[in-house]
């Protein structure tokens, strides 16, 4: 089966640039829709070198206004307008930057092709739903950074529906009805009694969560948005030994991604947004295996796999 | 000697992106100056592959507020600050972008560590003085493009004063005052006739131009602009046979830019700002040189020097 819920680092790196990294990016599948976690500049490219389409995105969540995490979003949007995009698209961020780009568009005398589907971040002080589709939603909640800035989570809850095709032979199920039946309905022939769905198939339910924490402090109730989810990304900008440097920064160390992780219990730890002043990142790994094990480097261009993960 | 009048191409694509080239951006050395022409997206990242130090820059010029020539401003702009850099930074474009810059610095809760001297380009009409030091100026000019958009000349003018190692042995001129006369001063001695400097150096004047016009559609006067400069670059996003879009979208085809080249009477012509959907540049080239034969691509990564051009 292809993977139905995964991620793609596309950008490991902070604010100061690096030869070896780029800005926070991650492309995000979940069933059959497709998101963009943060776009910092050169994120069309990657998309690009990547081989994901752009025209396939159906929302955009920038977690906030620092340059390494949406610099990249008004040339993705201009180019999606240059390829004639006419589906809607969704953006979830703070409000203040429909106010950039709708001032970037019009002093450039652009107009986009298709419609933005704004939806602001403003508000969030706790867990909140912000989007919901089909069999997935996509939940805010506050980080503590320089400025206003969201962590984000994915949840994934579907059920399938695995066909028994001796049981649909024995009882003559026409081959035409299969779809419907695969989607959870029950078989109903006129006339006759229905036959329960789970006569015909064994289902499978898929409950899976990711989550995306870009910019923060350590502070103790952030395990508890992020508790127990499948894959949690956490920024680990700086290395213990550079604690005082974190502080300032509101940013946090490997360790404690670690222990947010450990806290709340999650099944794996990945870390990113690494600083510039370090070109080996093992010792950053070794430092948040130190509290929990799971844990590895969100390295670019690689696909975790979330519905897979243990 | 190292040369003292360069350009460096770090892009030469055009809005729509491609894997194969990025968008508009130069580096300008001339003299002891540093300068940036034009900053598409990503640009930061080219100068750190290129080995260009961002803190050597006196200047950056936008030609016009296209994103594929200054949506890599504001990563650049705020990465120096993080550097704390405190020279003062002269910008040269719109002066809209003021703005847009101030709200982007805003919103993201940055306070840019140097001053900007800036330079508003909105009032030029026709060949212009804007910026003038030591031996050189920078000139800008009208382009005709869908918003307001400008073409700038570089133009250095500097004598060498090369010493005559005899003579000054001859005359008995203290080692100690080499330097000076190497600036064209005059030996003077107390209670002595001054010898003049003609006696003690030969000189070599170097007075050498660059235009470079980002986007625009043809127009006779523009010859007039860039007459007789020893390097122009000139945008070529299509190629004849795509006329149509060149006119709808107020840009230049190769052979265009060849007719402004010949009428201009320039030493050399380099093209670039190429669209997507080329792969290969020589038939542009081809058709460009069936008209005027000194043409080049503006290759990325490519050092043309400007003085020792002919």
């Amino acid at each position: 089966m292809d993977s139905i819920f995964s991620i793609q680092i596309l950008g490991n790196g902070s604010a100061s640039p690096n030869i070896l990294r780029s800005p926070s990016a991650q492309w995000i599948q979940v069933e059959q829709q497709h998101w963009l976690m943060d776009c910092g500049e050169g994120t069309q490219f990657r998309l690009l070198e990547q081989g994901l389409k752009k025209s396939k995105l159906n929302g955009i969540i920038i977690s906030h206004l620092h340059g390494d995490h949406y610099f990249g979003l008004f040339g993705l949007l201009t180019s999606m307008s240059l390829e004639n995009r006419s589906t809607p698209l969704t953006i979830i961020a703070p409000v203040l930057l429909k106010s950039m780009l709708n001032m970037l568009l019009n002093q450039g005398g652009y107009t986009l092709s298709f419609e933005i589907n704004f939806i602001a971040t403003d508000e969030v002080k706790t867990l909140e739903c912000l989007y919901e589709h089909d069999f997935f939603s996509i939940d805010a909640f506050p980080l503590e950074h320089r400025i206003h800035c969201c962590g984000f989570k994915f949840k994934l809850n579907k059920t399938i529906y695995h066909l028994k095709p001796a049981v649909l032979e024995e009882l003559n199920i026409p081959v035409a009805q299969y779809k419907v039946i695969a989607q959870g309905e029950d078989y109903q022939k006129a006339g006759q009694k229905p036959i329960k769905n789970d006569i015909l198939t064994t289902k499978e339910i898929i409950d899976k969560s990711y989550a995306y924490c870009s910019d923060t402090r350590y502070f103790a109730a952030l395990s508890d948005f992020v508790k127990s989810v499948d894959i949690l990304y956490h920024e680990s900008t700086f290395s213990e030994e550079n604690m005082e440097r974190a502080v300032q920064t509101f940013h946090s160390t490997a360790m404690q991604a670690a222990m947010v992780a450990k806290n709340a219990e999650v099944g794996k730890l990945l870390i990113g947004h690494f600083s510039a002043r370090y070109t080996e990142l093992d010792f950053l790994l070794a430092e948040a295996q130190s509290v929990f094990e799971q844990t590895a480097i969100a390295e670019e261009s690689i696909v975790f796999n979330i519905e897979q993960s243990k």
